[in-house]
């Protein structure tokens, strides 16, 4: 008899799964559901979308429904699953109003995230920008017209957003309740971040909490109202984060760790639960430097648990090693990036550390785009251990974070990184690059 | 009674020694002697200057003999030593034709490299561009007229070179004996280097020896012979490697290693003699993936090593831990960088190797500006411990060699390196970063 496997969710964590599945087992029977339209699609590239820079929605399409049909997998869009019964190992399913069961044998569980709306009046009224057909109808209502954009929430997303509706000539105000911008780094960091926005045009609200949306009596917005302001809104975007997609999954018993995400092993294994599996957004990682579970939302974890999931489903025995909390974005004049643990998550945690922030040029002072780059490095006081990188600078800047990712993955101190056999030449950085001076100026510390 | 810490050699190596070591110990005097005009260039950027992207020579000095001066260090510039008597702890110097005594009691020796010209008629004509002084003297050459320029050597200072005379509007041909161009890359990875030089417009000529250097009356090149060929060349420029210069530590005494350079321990101490230190292009350094000494000729290590030896000459305990073959270039469209060892060396090393090459974007597919990139990788068959990797691309590619080098250094296998957490976002790698790619498929043969 053949065995099926069961996906939910099309995206990134269930189309690895299944994708791998297929090339481990060409017997299985695999089935993916999804409510959409489309897989396997990009998310992180629908900023560039509205922007301008990808004029094709269809591109931030890595793979679509029916190609992952032509490698055999029975992928069903617009296709909701309503309820996981794990002891007949069932799946009740809805399309075209219709309800279905759908069998399986074993179960990978990609739920993915969903958006964190303010709790205020007219947020209902306001479509989040986080899948490809949500981004071709904001880009359509952009081009409708409009002067003034208000973006909520200046994470890294809500920046990314900003900087894209500046670029189509809006005149942008960005809100947010926090004292800073993108939260995500340390405040000296981040106001780097800040800067490069508001060079861009952007104009940035930092302690203000959103109270009303307004809208008009079609339901568009028309401006955005805090405790302080009143601030005009053609278009409103919203970007306050989001939370694991978790209800099926807890509704048919599976468990949640802290995080509010759903708690796996580190096979992706539903504890309890032969042959269920979960990947991607909505489930917790463990985090490395925390030495706790984490959810943290990220295309690059969701593909590579996915696989791990298809590959366990089908006999494997592969290991998700965890996640230190690497991230990067591009924004606006800025690269900006961080791994590991800042100075309050270090601070939460109870850990204890040293830091040194240094600011140095991205290229040899003499040749020519060498521009600005700050590097933060935080260590564990008496071993020196690296615990944390933030880098914030122009292009060419932000990818050495991976560099300090490798370092504390693998535990080295940064008395050792400040004499490591990193590569030198005037286009890539002066003959220090700036990792080492700031590893130096840390380990003066630790 | 003061101490006094002489140093011979005024760029990288030298002066960092003398710097820290004025930090270190405020009483001591320090004396440094330099042959040329000039302390503390870039060697480096001098093809950067050829092709005017650094318009004034001077820009390449970070710290003049009167700079140091001013921070306490006795620079005599255009002054020679001569010998170095151990025993008595002399120097015999020469200035303005005046020979003279000076006493030390701690000594760097931080004397660089010297060209390897090729050993054919007229070689000895052509001045290598490795000062400032030199790169000024060819500069007035070109500005003084001339179509062609032949370019002998293609390694990377060679094809620096030659992207320089080409950006000048000369016709250039680069010819090398060997059968590749940048020896320093495996045959296949260096074939991308060899089509982005051809790509400029660069003739590239591989297995041809050159036979002479043919001048006019007045000493100017005139052409370039081969065994196959002759090649019209108004300028001509060497670029066929240097060797460590140590003839005066040599004639003093002191021992070298197998590589021709001076050896040195790990504290930059020449052994048998206290408080005699070496820095720079001239020593031996500890290859940690070799596991010998060997001697690569790079500013950053010597700045590292320099700085160790000045440390240690003030009484500090300050450590080199080695290298392991790191390097970056920008060759024509392509950056370029290696790190721990390549296929060839693994070879004459008898080290077994298994190996891996990718080819992927720089970019998500859909964001501007993704261009190819290649990586490579080398790991030990059974543990799978990374060995070397090589890298070559359009701007963003090379700098992601860091990361390969800290992986080595800290002994990470490939298979963990496939799954680490480096950063993602489209502006900067697809969703899985090409070192992931490489990672996975070396693992695979590992």
């Amino acid at each position: 008899m053949t065995t099926r496997l069961a996906i939910i969710g099309g995206d990134a964590g269930g189309m690895s799964a299944a994708s791998i599945a297929r090339r481990r087992d060409e017997d299985l029977e695999i089935v993916a559901f999804e409510r959409g339209e489309h897989t396997s699609y990009s998310a992180c590239g629908i900023p560039y979308y509205v922007a301008g820079l990808v004029e094709d929605a269809g591109r931030l399409i890595a793979r679509s429904p029916q190609q992952h049909r032509d490698r055999g997998i029975d992928v069903r869009t617009c296709c909701e699953v309503l309820g996981i019964d794990l002891d007949a190992r069932m799946l009740t399913v809805r399309a075209d109003d219709r309800e279905s069961s759908e069998p399986f044998d074993q179960l990978v569980i990609a739920t993915g995230a969903e958006p964190v709306l303010p709790n205020v009046p007219g947020a209902e009224a306001i479509e989040p920008a986080r899948t490809v057909d949500a981004g071709e109808r904001l880009r359509a209502a952009l081009d409708r017209g409009g002067r003034c954009a208000v973006v909520v929430g200046a994470g890294y997303i809500g920046l990314e957003m900003a900087e894209a509706l500046v670029s189509q000539g809006l005149n942008v105000t960005m809100i947010e309740a926090a004292p800073q911008v993108m939260g995500t780094l340390d405040a000296d960091m981040a106001a780097h971040v800040q800067e490069a926005a508001e060079g861009t045009g952007i104009r940035v609200v930092l302690n203000e909490g959103v109270e009303e949306i307004v809208t008009d009596a079609s339901g568009a917005p028309t401006e955005v109202r805090t405790a302080s302001g009143t601030y005009p809104a053609d278009h409103v975007v919203i970007g306050t984060g989001a939370r694991p997609a978790v209800k099926l999954a807890a509704d048919a018993g599976l468990a949640l760790g802290d995080s509010g995400a759903l708690a796996v092993d580190d096979h992706q294994r539903c504890p309890g639960h032969d042959g269920v599996f979960a990947a991607g957004d909505c489930v917790e990682s463990h985090h490395r430097v925390l030495d706790k579970a984490v959810n943290i939302q990220l295309g690059t974890h969701a593909n590579k648990q996915g696989r791990i999931a298809g590959t366990n489903a089908t006999g494997g025995d592969a290991r998700f090693p965890g996640v230190i909390g690497t991230a990067v974005s591009k924004i606006c004049r800025y690269e900006v990036a961080r791994t590991g643990i800042g100075e309050r998550e270090a601070q939460r945690a109870g850990i204890e550390v040293v830091c040194a922030t240094i600011e140095d040029r991205t290229r040899a002072g003499y040749y020519p785009g060498a521009g600005p780059i700050w590097v933060k490095l935080l260590a564990e006081p008496g071993t020196g251990r690296l615990l944390g990188g933030q880098i914030v600078g122009v292009e060419g800047a932000a990818k050495r974070i991976d560099v300090l990712a490798t370092a504390i993955w693998t535990g080295l101190a940064v008395d050792e990184l400040a004499l490591l056999d990193l590569s030198y030449a005037p286009p890539f950085s002066g003959v220090y690059d700036p990792l080492l001076i700031a590893a130096r100026a840390t380990a003066k510390l630790a």
